[in-house]
């Protein structure tokens, strides 16, 4: 997803100031705030009140933002989407800017920079491992977001290595449809294995390792 | 793991009658009753007294054997993980005895054959994605099995895989370790996808397709 437009001198552009933006721009700073607590204090002993009181609000006017700290959980993750890794300048460097492998070689950086991104936070990852597992229940609040979060991210990454396909960078015989698929289950999957023991697992090797067999010209 | 020794008239191999042979039997009652409770029911709304009920206990004496909810779950899936799947007579069908491929065959159908077992008992797999994501806490009960069960499964591909390698079996410049920690992420991971939109993932198509990958020899 795109991150928000920004001015030439740097600050944010200007948005409209109706109820609307200002109701959007106060669940923002709510979001922000859980973001801040539920990270330092892990999403199991951080509270309500303390993202009420970060924000200056009372845990009644939070309640009318989000009427369970599942919602309000499910909005910190559904933040975290927005949020584009910076690649690595020197990804391309061994390559001219002609190489006709850079569109493998950006997608499988893309991939492999935001799992490094996610070690960083643990506490998200965590709440993620939790929250996409009760998520599997018929009532839970999160079933929704999780499922269309899967679906997106399904499209996404067959379109684009369907497009990979068509530039001839993606190994024959690979479905684009079951590698989206496989590189979302990965990612899920390993992560899972690193939150129970850091040490045992390399979550960006994994991925990259993958992604190294199904674009084979990848120098990675 | 290996199944209980059956005698030659199919019933089960004698045992020592002891204390702890009767403790370990109504302990192994009560984990049935449960995965028959939690499994029709559901585990959220399955009860400790259905599952008390239906061995003729009383609550008390349940809690005796399983302190809580949690850990009778988790002896439920632990329990679980013992069931061999019963391959496919017709996976061998045309090799010849002695092909050379067979224990690559083999181990890719050992997975693919329990992939679609899974599908079959959907309340073990949703128990399984709520427990492995909710273990990750630091105080949760499942913690200490799920992080020794990724560890034991890890090291057991990777045995299979270092043997394959040294058969030929194992695509040159695959790493044990990390296709052993690929497997199981990718399964966990297929698996969470196909709880939120079974209609949306093939399982055993992502797990085949990867063990193609890898094991380039499979006629899969």
């Amino acid at each position: 997803m795109a991150v928000p437009p920004a001015r030439a001198d740097g600050a944010p552009a200007r948005r409209r100031r109706g109820p609307y933006a200002k109701s959007a721009e106060r669940r923002q700073a709510i979001v922000n705030a859980a973001f801040e607590v539920f990270a330092t204090r892990g999403f199991r002993s951080g509270s309500f009140r303390e993202v009420a009181e970060r924000v200056g609000m009372s845990q009644t006017s939070l309640l009318h933002y989000f009427p369970s700290k599942e919602e309000l959980l499910i909005a910190v993750l559904a933040s975290r989407d927005g949020v584009e890794p910076v690649l690595d300048p020197d990804v391309l460097s061994g390559l001219a800017p002609d190489d006709e492998r850079i569109p493998a070689v950006r997608f499988a950086d893309l991939i492999t920079t935001q799992a490094r991104a996610n070690q960083e936070v643990p506490g998200v990852i965590q709440l993620y491992a939790v929250l996409s597992g009760e998520g599997v229940t018929d009532d839970h609040p999160g079933r929704a977001y999780f499922t269309e979060r899967f679906a997106g991210l399904r499209a996404d990454y067959a379109a684009d290595l369907e497009r990979l396909r068509d530039l001839g960078l993606l190994r024959k015989g690979v479905d684009p449809a079951v590698a989206a698929a496989t590189i979302v289950a990965l990612w899920d999957g390993i992560q899972l294995q690193w939150l129970y023991d850091a040490d045992a697992v390399d979550m960006s090797r994994a991925l990259r390792d993958y992604l190294a067999l199904i674009l084979p010209t990848s120098p990675h």
